[in-house]
Parts: C-alpha cells; structure tokens; sequence
C-alpha cells in the first residue's frame, strides 16, 4: 500500500520508513526538520551522526533500488498538507510530525504555545486534507501513553465502559497528562475522534510508551541509515540517557524517587507496530486506540537494570524531581490490541543494553555532559527562561 | 474585589461587567472587538443596536459614578496578556474572550484552525501570566455544557468517580463534544487543570448551557447600555431565534426532530453566576467545575413554549439537521454547587419570552431574513467555504 510517513526524518519516522519500505510498501516521507532545528536551538547533536534526509533516501535506494518519496514542508502550513495528501495520495497516513518532548513543550511560554499550536494545528490541517481528499484515507497518529497519566484505575485502550448511577456508557478514557506536550496529544485525540464522527474517517491513535534503542535491522545495513540517538535531558529518553551516562562515567540521573513508572517499547516494536496498524485498517468511522507498549517499569528499575548490564561501575543520583507527578502510584496498562494483531514483543533484555553500549561507546566524544542534567522546572512558569 | 473581564464587550462580557461593577466590585473590561468583526463577515448585527465599548462606558460612569476600566487588545499576544494582568492586579479575572459559536468554527477549515488557535492559545498566554505575575488569581472560565456531549449517563460537575475493575478514581469527566468550537474549551480545560496541578493556580471552570434573554437589571437602566441580541444561524442561541422567527412571522427552523436537549440558563442568572464564583473563589491548586444551568428542554419542547407564547400563528418547520448529534438521547445533569453559593434560578416563563418579544418587535425592521438559515453544514469539511 502507499504510506505517507510525517516527520520521516525524526527518531522514529524514519526507521518506520525504511521498514515499511523494507515490507514492501510504497513510502514516501514528509519533514520540516523542526527535530534538526531544535539541536541547533539547545546546542546539542544526536550522538549518533546522521545523514541529511536526501542522503538518507539515496543510500535506502542504492542498497534496496527501493524508492523513497520526499516532501518538505510544514503541516501547518495547510497548502503543504493539502498538497501531499493529494500528489501522494496515501492509503494510509503515519503522523510522527509533532513536537514530541515534554521537558521542551516546558521551557517556557513560547514554547508551551509554540507545542500546541504546531501540534495541534499541524493535526487539524491533516484532517481537514484527508477529510477533503479522500476520507478512506486510514490516519495512523501518534499519541503517547503520557496522555493517561497515572489514574488509580487500569489503563484501558482509549475507551472506558463507564457504569454510573445505574447506567453505562462506552465512553473515552479520562486523560490527566503531565506536561503541555502531553495535553497537545490529549487535545489531537479529541479532535481525530471528532472527525471520525462527523466526517467518517478511519483513524488509529497510538498511545506509545518511552521508546529506547537505536537500531532496527534497517537502519543497521548501513551506517548512513543511522536514525538518531539522544542524550540530552530534553529530548533524551529516560533509557538511552542512561546507557550514555553509564558509558562515560556519569552517575545515572533518577528524578525523585524513581517510583514512578513508565510504558515501555523496544524501537523494533514500535516500527512493527505502525506496520500493523497500517496494514489492519480502522474501518470507516472508527477512532481506534492501542496502548503501544509492551511492558512497564519504575525508572529506579530501569536504573538497576542499567547498572547491572554495565561492565564499569555505575551511581544513580537520585535529583530533586523537575517535574509535577507521583512519585509512587499504580500502573497496571491493557495492551492486547497489537499482540492481537500479531505484534511479538522484543522485551527489555541484557542483550538490547549491549548492543546500546557499544553505540554509545563508539561516540562517546561526542556527548556535552551538561546537557544531561535537567534545567527545565515544571513549577516555575516563565514568559522566558 | 478587582475584576478584570476579558471578552467584556460581548454577549455576556458586558453585562457581567456591568452587574459586578453595579455590586460594588472595582471591574476593568479587555476586548478586541473580534465578535464586532464576525458581523462585518457574515454581514449581519445585533439585532439591538450596540453603542462603542468607550460610550457603553462612559455612559454607566454618568449614571452609576463607576468608573469600569478599559484595555483593548488581544489575547493571542502574550504581551498585552502580561499587560493587563501586571497593570489591573486583578483578585479575579473572568474569562469570556474566546469564538463562542460552534457553526462559527465550522464554517471551513479557516474557521475551525483559528477558533481552537485563538482560544487555546489566548488562554494559554492567560494561564503564564497569572503563573509568574499573581498565583493567587482566581480565573474564572467559561467553559460550555457542549463540552460533554450527550453521553449515557449523567452528567456530573467536571470530576467523575470512576470504578473499575475493583478499584476507583476521581476523574475528569470524560468529555465528547460535537464542534472544532466545543472542542477548543475542552482542550482549555485540560490546560487549565493542568496548570492548577503545577502551579497551584486556583481556577473555576463554568459549563454553561444555552443562554437566553437580553436584558438584566443594569442593561435595562439605560438603551445606550443594551447588550447584543444575536438572531443569526451562526451566533444566534436557540430560543433567542426563535423569539424573532415568530415576530416576523417565519416558521421557527428546529434541526431534525428537535429531539435534542439542552441544559438553558437566563442571562440574568449568567452573570449571578460569575458573581457567586467570583466572590467564592477556588482554593489554591484546585480545579473547580460548575454546571452553569438551571433547566433544560429540547429544542422541540423551546420552539413549542415560543410557538404558544406568541401572539400570532406560529408555524414550526423541521429542516435537515445540519449538525452531526443525536436525535433523542438520555439527558441529566448535577447542577447543584451554584445553588449552593446561593443562586435563585429565573426559570423560563411566558414573562421573560413576552419581554423579549416587544424587543424584537421593536427592531424587527433590522433583521436580515436569510441570515436565520442555517449554511454551515457538519458533515462538509472544505478548505474554504
């Protein structure tokens, strides 16, 4: 089928490019390289060297002879996003373009509305397209598992039966998110539910769990295939962040008490995810959600497993917790939806974490430690940081 | 107590400004005269005559010896935001400056981006302003009953207790609006309670129903100070509608079988509301929801208590519904935390229709009839109209 992938030039999107591309589907990616602009903005680079987009594509085709399509634009730009849904004309819409860190969406005013108004309207330029062009169109959007914050109820795929007062409803599930990236997902869920409603469109919302590791058999075929691996306290996810601190001595930066607990999802899962979802339609009408996770873990253990799977000595620094949220709660997440579709999970293994310490060895010179120390507070709101 | 009013030239801004200026309380308005400029779009008007903020103001000055204070500008520029709230020092700011009309944000694709950019985005500026300035501000929100859709079950103040599985929560309110408008204040509310969680801002959100009538006691005590009476498909309220429908002798137009309900309140019951909230205010930190209605009815029920309250022969007419909703549906909803403040409900009665029909009759001369037609179709997303 053909699949358009927005923000096939970020972590993930590209990866999911070149594995859909790898299934055999016909891909094409859309970028406005924000992600490239960002490091320039924080001054810091993946620690991984990657490609430009163009050399990406033209090495995937020397390798494969598979073709890779290339748009560059702005989904809020609405002519951009009217135009690609047209010239494409996709089966199927994998939305990756979003601002996608809580810790940036954080920094201060500017850019808390700078992360909504780019999500948010990027997303209501993209319904309005496939509503418009062609509304068999099948949406692919990603959410994040931060969406449903830590209620103290099971965590069920984005739709709850609700009994209340003698009746019941199937009603969505209540979210309570934790910092303005995460509500700019709460506020794209609200309006692709919306639009599957009035206008009949099929969408999957997929609400994805911290993503850790670097390669997929893909991006490992060449090394110009790199997607990219980050470190820093903004964009750096928790696992990655730890690989690298353990890799170049640093202690491991645990925010509170390391009690609270995350979702989590091998990238190899992830780009298999999309696959599926893609090839298993929404049908027309439904806004369908999975939970893309494959197991969960408090970040103290994520922590110890790091410790553990090093060769050198390793601390955990336990910091004052930058963030507003429980240090302690449930988590008990439903996540059957994928597995149905046929999704085997990769789980967190000793094996992941070596194959992660040697990348971070190989480019170990390139990290700026002091960019692994968080310096965005959540309780302090500033018009400028 | 100071009170600044944003949106305090509109429908409900005004008199607001004008009761809790009357009830002793030190008011200030903000506006950007948005809702002057939809008329010059669509071509339409109040159907009473609406006189400059600057001489509705100097006019209650004259009679009342109150000085209401005024800034123009707008909320999307975080400057101006920061203005007020720094220059006013507000106790309260009531929040009304926000596209109020669902067939508004969905006229096009234009409409729609710029009804959820300018609400989220003026109430994000609001929420940073009040964070660095003053956390001890009270908002006060208007958020609509729209919000929660027609779920199954009743509809409770915001925050629901959720069991499931054995174990129980206190949740938002799972929320399933039915326009890109209604949508915009759900994502508020998500804004908003976010940020009495980290920056124990004190906040109540006011879901309101449809609001009815045109006079209050301080709009009544002089012609220049009259409110805006909006008849139009677009922005006009439902029974405001149809009390001009009957006066010019068109068929009140129902949508579908009218089976719809909706939770109504009187305007002068609107701004007794943002009084008791005001000088109630919420806690630090806490996330406050009243249902800001006192009855409801369906939309057939409405148009029977216009067609039996009028005079002459009033014929009823039951156009396709241009909006995606459901016909008939459960409807219930708590509305108890204003009474308890203290609110005395004007219940709709054939004296409050008979007064707005000698208003209309008045300035029956003014209304446009082909503006009482509904244009703006639900299941049509276009990029321009």
């Amino acid at each position: 089928m053909k699949i358009l992938v927005l923000g096939g030039d970020g972590y993930l999107g590209w990866p999911t490019a070149l594995h859909l591309s790898g299934q055999g589907h016909e891909v094409a990616v859309a970028d406005n390289f924000a992600r490239r602009g960002y490091d320039n903005e924080l001054g810091v680079e993946s620690l991984v060297p990657i490609e430009p987009l163009q050399t990406r594509i033209a090495v995937w085709k020397e390798l494969t002879g598979q073709q890779i399509g290339c748009y560059i634009g702005d989904l809020t730009d609405a002519m951009f996003a009217y135009r690609i849904i047209t010239e494409f004309a996709p089966d199927a819409v994998v939305h990756f373009a979003e601002q996608r860190a809580a810790p940036y969406s954080m920094i201060d005013r500017s850019h808390a509305v700078y992360t909504q108004q780019n999500n948010v309207i990027g997303n209501l330029n993209l319904l309005f397209a496939i509503a418009e062009i062609n509304p068999e169109i099948h949406l692919v959007k990603l959410g994040t598992m931060g969406e449903y914050g830590t209620p103290n109820i099971d965590i069920e795929e984005g739709w709850l039966e609700i009994e209340h007062n003698g009746r019941t409803d199937k009603m969505l599930y209540p979210k309570r998110p934790g910092s303005f990236y995460h509500l700019s997902k709460v506020h794209d869920s609200h309006n692709i539910e919306f639009a599957c409603r009035i206008w009949n469109l099929r969408a999957t919302d997929l609400n994805q769990g911290v993503v850790y590791g670097q390669q997929t058999p893909e991006t490992a075929r060449d090394e110009r295939l790199a997607t990219r691996f980050d470190y820093d306290a903004v964009f750096g996810t928790v696992l990655n962040r730890f690989v690298i601190q353990a890799v170049i001595g640093h202690p491991l930066t645990v925010y509170g008490t390391g009690g609270q607990t995350r979702g989590m999802i091998d990238i190899r899962d992830t780009v298999r995810c999309i696959q599926l979802a893609c090839e298993n339609p929404a049908d027309r009408g439904e806004f369908r959600v999975f939970n893309q996770i494959t197991e969960w873990m408090s970040v103290q253990q994520i922590a110890e497993a790091i410790k553990s799977a090093s060769p050198e000595d390793v601390h955990i620094d336990y910091l004052p917790n930058p963030r507003v949220e429980l240090a302690e709660h449930y988590y008990n997440v439903t996540h059957t939806k994928l597995i149905e579709l046929g999704l085997q999970p990769h789980l967190l293994s000793d094996t992941l974490i070596d194959s992660l310490f040697e990348i971070t060895k190989r480019y170990a010179h390139r990290v700026r430690p002091e960019a692994l120390l968080p310096t965005v507070n959540w309780r302090t709101p500033t018009a400028t940081p």
